[in-house]
């Protein structure tokens, strides 16, 4: 630990000097300040349009920095994917969290109750009866915990497979005294990242007539949702056109990776969002005709999901391929010379940022603030 | 990080207890005490046998604990792939450590200067006269600096490409007053994983036959390296045999996962290092017939080499494929149901340690220590 804090407060004599930002040990995630703001903005511009409520998942960003933006801009809380990035983010002050896995084993289940007796809005999803009988055991003699039922969008991931199934759960989380039934939530993952705007929208449209059946068997059975989260980046336009969700959980949006760059958003062609998140490397060897080696390999952007985009630094026609742990090829016909400092776009922003202790955050060239990964590490 | 210290200490308090492994909180990253200390023992009476300096890689581990482990079994020093990394392990008293990449930005080789005072042994690789000159000019008036030719096996990832760029690099190298002339290094990394032990051989004698042109040069011109370093752990019983390297840097024995647990590393069919490093997870959603849902995904697993393996807690034939950044699903005919424990061997060790703050070190079913990642993310 005291190593990282060193590396940070090294790198925090630099905020604020002109130029900065190239003297950062690389590599070194980065964040445009100016795209990030206006990306957290015209999310929370689209949501109040809209009449939705917005719930970004802090699974992306893992800051309190970011969440204290995305609240101060509008937003109603975070999401939280685990328990343990709930917990960070608690201990800096962010309120409004809901927990989008279930919590099911007694050591997790007895970090809920303790998380939620300083917080005051906390909510999570169960998919089974076993599960909720654990909270609600757990509940007793604390403030009210809200639970979702999770459905499943049919991925068999996490949630009911069943309308019957959603029935029960919400009947029993509603006849539970220590609980509080919050409502739904149905996060179609799967569609998140298909390109065409109107395949997307298509799959979207199905998967949300595959909801309604629930949701009217739920109304049937005098159990009516008042909330229905979901959705992501990809699909928010899609979800605020069908007028189903009530409330949005999107992530990327504040960064936007290669995965959603090269998606429509919202059918209209032209991005909404604009890139945010990079990563700032060095080359560090130049022996070969048309490749040069740079210091950002398999621990500097997450393998999921193809290779890192060139930003800045070389051609036109250079091209990022993995070279192991700790190396990245770029290759081209116009590529810059040993030392000179290349910025790359991330494949997949989530577990990118997961790899890093802080963001850089800049102004063009020069460092203006540190943000620490708040929840770095804490998938448990 | 003040929240990863809090996490730290809550599993310290288990430390000791009997069973205490099943209250850990999940996916936990796990060492398996005796079959490490076997695998640190067999590598290091390998080297001691073969007349070979053994220098562990820390980029695999980048625990001071290991280290001290390792040196503790005989080994010269470590390899580190980063800085960062060199400076964490510093920072807690390991010395004799050795740069497997070039150090060429201005601010890199400020840091190596810094760090070169604190140590009593510090060498590096080189593969351009430029950066012999910047390290030259760094060293005037510190310790002499120890520096290396990298030599390219032919990946043209580091290193240089002919052997006369290699007896030009070692002349600078043996004339600059300031530097000391260590020797070379060539890693096949691309040959590793080879899984045919016999395939494996043949291309290592392949690459070392074409090393031992560069050799001669070096040898003719009056600059025969007195350490020859590199190796791996899937080659380092062939590299033994063929007897040119002087120095190995193997680092995943300590660990073995997946890709190397499907090679056979010395010809002999029984594999002589074991399964160490693990990942503990829990079923948190069990709603389908043939798979449940863990909480263990690719925040938990690098996803550079295919998918974990089942190593517990589940029937024969289950497999996982990762279901995103957070979970991960689990197939077979015979599952356990929810909150149960499922342990995991990782795909690829180096970048799964990269993603945790701590091991947990355990003793069947008690754990026993908690040892930092300590260079965790020291990517730059």
């Amino acid at each position: 630990m005291s190593k990282d804090i060193a590396s940070h407060r090294l790198h925090a004599q630099l905020i604020g000097q002109p130029g900065s930002r190239d003297w950062l040990n690389t590599p070194a995630l980065i964040l445009d300040l100016a795209a990030f703001e206006r990306n957290v903005a015209r999310m929370a511009d689209f949501a109040r349009k809209h009449g939705l409520a917005l719930r970004p998942h802090a699974k992306s960003h893992k800051s309190a920095d970011i969440a204290r933006a995305q609240i101060a801009a509008g937003a109603v809380g975070l999401c939280c994917a685990k328990l343990g990035e709930a917990e960070a983010l608690a201990a800096e002050g962010i309120d409004g969290l809901h927990l989008t896995s279930p919590v099911v084993t007694p050591p997790a289940i007895a970090r809920l109750a303790a998380l939620s007796r300083r917080l005051t809005s906390l909510s999570v999803v169960a998919d089974h009866p076993a599960a909720v009988a654990a909270l609600a055991s757990a509940a007793q003699g604390g403030l009210p915990l809200t639970v979702f039922v999770d459905i499943d969008p049919g991925i068999r991931r996490t949630g009911v497979a069943t309308a019957n199934d959603a029935v029960t759960l919400a009947r029993l989380i509603a006849d539970c005294p220590s609980l509080r039934y919050g409502g739904v939530q149905f996060y179609c993952g799967a569609q998140q990242h298909i390109q065409n705007f109107a395949e997307r929208r298509e799959a979207i449209a199905e998967r949300t007539r595959y909801l309604s059946k629930y949701l009217a068997d739920l109304a049937a059975a005098g159990l009516p949702p008042k909330v229905v989260t979901g959705g992501g980046t990809g699909s928010h336009a899609i979800d605020a056109e069908l007028g189903v969700l009530t409330e949005l959980q999107v992530g990327s949006y504040i960064f936007m990776d290669r995965e959603y760059a090269e998606c429509d958003l919202d059918g209209g062609g032209a991005m909404p969002f604009e890139t945010a998140l990079l990563v700032d490397a060095r080359v560090i060897s130049a022996n070969t005709i048309g490749l040069i080696t740079i210091d950002a390999g398999l621990k500097a952007f997450a393998t999921d999901a193809g290779p890192a985009t060139i930003i800045a630094g070389a051609g036109d026609d250079a091209r990022y391929r993995f070279m192991g742990d700790e190396h990245g090829a770029v290759m081209g016909t116009d590529l810059p010379g040993l030392g000179a400092r290349i910025t790359l776009g991330t494949p997949h922003c989530d577990p990118t940022v997961n790899l890093y202790d802080a963001y850089h955050v800049i102004n063009g060239e020069d460092l203006v603030a540190i943000w620490p990964v708040t929840a770095r590490g804490r998938s448990a």
